[in-house]
């Protein structure tokens, strides 16, 4: 009787399932959820076990249900609300106490499970709740038992912490930290001081209008000026009563961020607060002394868009003046067959370089983004704006991917004419180059130094080949898909992906590369501007075309390992040849300070100073919140509503 | 007396681009600014001209100079006050007009720089403006003379105007639009209609506050019933008077985007509303009917991620066991050689491994934006909160590439008991593999046909040759700097970039895939769910191994055409098998509908219902602005504030 007490036995797994994992709402998707191999409900149990799934469905139901957390749809709420918001919710993640410290202990992936899905609700409330309760606690209670007493505060909420590692001139290199920690050998205590604002204690979580205590990481020096390293000490920097700065403390909030804006980021500068000898916590053994290993590789992210901008810039202009050519004749109404060719090679030519450009500067803002560390992140620094700003260029008019399929099109209808060796050209003559079709397929790599591949004559006539051969590629797979009787439609959208899209983008950055090549090459040029230009065209091909460096092995037209080091040391090389240019370089192309408006960016390089004075103007940067007796006095009862669960 | 006379120029040059170019403010620069090899006043003086950057001087001190255009710092400006700021903007645009028509017909180049300049200030007035003054009246103008007049009124700003296009469900599939204008014989008027809210006019820029009259896009129908296509007509939305909508005509607000809020993008229904015959615009030849060829492409775009997401989830589980069992050791303060190898192990895994899911994170949350076109925008979908709030990932707790390099250091450190031929091991044996180093190198990619690579034990044999190689690699290169006299920081610095960091990154790709790949070839892994759970395995596998294509080319382990093409079909063929798992896999992971809080996302499946639903809850979506005066009665003279410039 297996069989029958095997189909009991998934009939009431199957039934417990449907308790912990109701079915979705009927809707169009019923077709496709029909249609899996497997049942999701066996998939979700397998992964995560019914426990977790009971725990997650218990946090779920608890958030949706509770008004502290309803959405707010359509409403514009201002930071201010945001944030006091976040701090009710925080609070209440007090009350709920979703994890006791014994589940935690038997089970630790619970806590993993309880952070995931408060953050799939919002990171801000989590991180200000993990950040007091876990980081701060943490770093206290592994420091020594003394402080017990202390962390039962932290629990109760009596008190509210923050981790005070980071400052504004330096991050993750903490060695170069500058808060000092002085002590004073008469009265017992550490006088703890911040030299200067470049030392400021900056992004701190928790810091901007809520903490009261901070676990602060400075320079312990004692009485005979000796310098003994990284400490941590408790300091107290706003009132438990009033949520007022203590004496000698400046903090306040850190203005808008590009999101997270829920939690309350801050800084905090020290003038000689005195803190009791026992408020130390530890010798900072645990903390990493990372290395500033970043101002090298920094120039090697930066630099090839830097090339780019100067190479799509003037692609762009040169489109336009043979969009104004192409116009011209739309105005005086044209109906030559110079005219319809016209139409078509432009829109071949816009319909790719959208994509190109609007790819492009998405990767490059958000490069810019990272290479800032912390700072790129902040509001007022604008690198979230224009990279949110830029960002609807990659669908408007077209998704890309869509457009792309246009130029390949564009390219696959003069197969014909290269198959029967008929001669052709286009207006602007961006196809004519395929005429040498046979002749190019024939060609190698022959580049055998680093030397040899300095001039965007090199990445030109590797993309050459590679529109060739992507194109021969794509022709290839359009007829076998045609052949295993697909429709025109299916057989083209099958050999969009490695093939067609792949040749629209190669044969686009050819395009802009070949203009841009010609261009730098014309001994009209200012022989005192050459060079540099030649460099931006040579990294901007080299740069490109090392992202088709599998095809270009893949096809033959390179071989061996020392070709792609060749390439890969030329970007490097010249990335090195570029660098005393760089600030020059930005200096062309930017924009007054008013118009950028992003303090990090100003002309005079002052980016701290910069960044201070617009922090100050931020209105209520360094208030109190409306909200403080929601903290000092309306304290929650820890775990109040697990009941409710 | 050549180099007197060309010393003189020089001297005069020089003098008229300080005129033109005044320098920078002194600072911290100067010294970077000083290395440059050439004078950034020549070359932007070379590449713009003078009367261009005369130009976009003009219009930058208009800007600076001009109150209305003061930026307002630490300020938390609503939607709507953005809005209203937006309009004055676009309305003082108007004042100063910036190219006369003569200038722009004599150098069209000249708008390009018009419209990068506004843009580069704030993309929101510089789109109202010229979507009003060039799409709008171009569009016009470009269908008949008759409409001159009109066109008069366009530019006066007595009236303002939209280009309505795009509907609710179909974006660039212009074919698919439903709105229809049906013509009626007996009163010679169209009149035009919305079927049902999916044809709803949508996205379109002013629309959603101020414009009056509007571009419809519609599919003419005679009276017999029949269809005749696309056709474009000028319908009044609004009353040039009040601002508020004309009968028959609903019309809002679509709510907060991503970026560009300044700009009204609306919605349109019409209830059948008439307008005169003459208001039909043209043939719409010029509208470019885009095919549908979206769809098995998005399958591709967005699969891959789906794997990742089973991939990483599973590690970072795991990961997190590791740790727990690490942190055991710290709270019994074990001092074994066990323990600290345990945290070099956990270290060199935990810092590679956050670039790696936040790098991957990002890409998704970005993927995904692009892949629900312009909905993907709207701030309501969330797409855009995701990507903003992981971003900090990619730099907190040190930035990615610092992090990467530490993970680098730790494998090279096993490079003297590699060459000595030691034995060794790791607490978690995510390093014991490379005992094997010498052999691996020796391995070449075997697979012979697609079929040979669904399996992630192909990929994962290719990661660790990857791995052995760029170990070697950057052991080679690591010497070679040092030979050459670099310290060890610089030669370090040297070797990050296609080096250690690609190291790295291959290594931990290796280590999930690793775990992954053990997890899903388990025996104990039911029956039911291992075949997708093998495929997502092969799937991340291959896609991840694919972009080091060029690596595993160029050392020789793989060669040929067909094996590129058999991982590229590969890749595709398993994205073709997973189709059909695709929403249960995503089931499995859903968090409930309130937690993603999503529209788009709903379990239902209803997109448009459920955003509708959304937008109706826009406070103010429908309501008329508060600064409607500033359009009706306030009107701009154009060209008033010419003399300023």
């Amino acid at each position: 009787m297996a069989s029958s007490l095997d189909l009991k036995e998934a009939t009431s797994s199957q039934s417990s399932w449907d308790t912990l994992l109701p079915d979705f709402p009927k809707g169009p998707l019923c077709k496709y959820r029909k249609k899996a191999s497997f049942s999701w409900k066996e998939m979700a149990v397998f992964l995560d076990g019914e426990d977790i799934i009971q725990l997650k469905n218990r946090i779920f139901s608890a958030l949706e249900n509770d008004p502290v957390f309803a959405h707010h749809p359509g409403e514009d709420l201002s930071r201010e609300k945001y944030q006091e918001l976040t701090f009710l919710r925080c609070k209440r993640l007090f009350e709920y106490d979703f994890l006791s410290p014994q589940e935690n202990a038997e089970k630790p992936l619970k806590i993993l499970n309880v952070i995931n899905c408060l953050g799939m609700y919002d990171w801000s409330p989590c991180l200000k709740y993990f950040l007091h309760c876990g980081i701060f606690a943490g770093t206290i209670l592994s420091a020594s038992k003394r402080f017990a007493d202390f962390v039962k505060q932290v629990y109760s909420m009596e008190i509210f912490g923050c981790f005070a590692l980071t400052e504004l001139s330096h991050g993750t290199n903490t060695k170069g930290i500058r808060t000092t920690a002085t002590f004073d050998s008469s009265t017992q205590e550490f006088i703890i001081n911040t030299p200067d604002f470049e030392a400021a204690k900056f992004w701190v979580g928790n810091m901007g209008k809520n903490a009261t205590h901070a676990a602060v990481y400075a320079q312990l020096y004692t009485p005979d000026g000796q310098c003994h390293g990284l400490h941590s000490f408790i300091v107290q920097i706003r009132d438990t009563k009033t949520l007022l700065p203590m004496p000698g403390v400046m903090v306040g909030d850190i203005g808008k961020k590009v999101g997270q804006n829920g939690l309350d980021n801050g800084f905090a500068m020290f003038h000689n607060v005195r803190i009791p000898k026992e408020n130390i916590l530890n010798v900072a053994g645990d903390v990493t002394a990372e290395g500033k290993y970043i101002s090298s590789l920094k120039q090697w992210r930066l630099l090839p868009y830097l090339a780019a901008t100067y190479v799509l810039d003037y692609f762009s202009k040169s489109l336009f003046e043979n969009f104004v050519e192409f116009y011209a004749g739309l105005l005086t109404k044209q109906r030559s067959q110079r005219q319809a060719d016209l139409g078509r090679e432009i829109h071949a030519l816009s319909a790719a370089s959208k994509p190109l450009s609007s790819w492009t500067a998405q990767q490059a803002a958000q490069e810019c983004r990272e290479a800032c560390g912390g700072h790129g992140y902040l509001a007022m620094n604008r690198l979230g704006e224009i990279r949110n700003d830029n960002d609807p260029n990659c669908t408007y008019e077209g998704d890309n991917n869509v457009l792309l399929q246009q130029t390949s099109n564009y390219l696959m209808s003069w197969m014909s004419c290269i198959r029967e060796k008929a001669p052709f050209e286009s207006p602007f003559g961006t196809v004519n180059f395929l005429q040498n079709y046979h002749h190019i397929l024939g060609q190698k790599f022959t580049a055998s130094s680093v030397e040899d591949c300095m001039d965007s004559s090199v990445p030109l006539a590797a993309y050459k080949w590679l529109v060739c051969y992507l194109l021969r590629e794509s022709d290839l797979k359009l007829n076998k898909e045609k052949q295993s009787g697909q429709s025109d439609f299916e057989a083209r959208n099958n050999c969009q992906v490695y093939y067609c899209r792949s040749l629209a983008i190669a044969f686009i950055e050819q395009t802009v590369l070949q203009r841009y090549h010609d261009y730098t090459h014309d001994p009209s040029m200012p022989s005192t501007l050459q060079p540099v230009l030649r460099n931006l065209s040579a990294l901007y091909g080299l740069w490109s075309l090392s992202k088709h460096l599998a095809v270009l092995y893949q096809g033959g037209y390179v071989s061996g390992e020392q070709a792609g080091r060749f390439i890969q040391n030329a970007i490097l090389e010249l990335c090195y040849r570029l660098k005393n240019d760089a600030v020059a370089l930005v200096d062309v192309f930017a924009p007054p300070d008013f118009i950028l408006n992003s303090p990090i960016g100003k002309a005079n390089g002052e980016l701290y100073k910069n960044m201070w004075a617009e922090i100050l103007q931020g209105s209520k940067a360094l208030n109190r919140p409306s909200w403080w007796a929601e903290f000092c006095i309306n304290k929650p009862v820890t775990g109040r509503l697990r009941s409710r669960l």
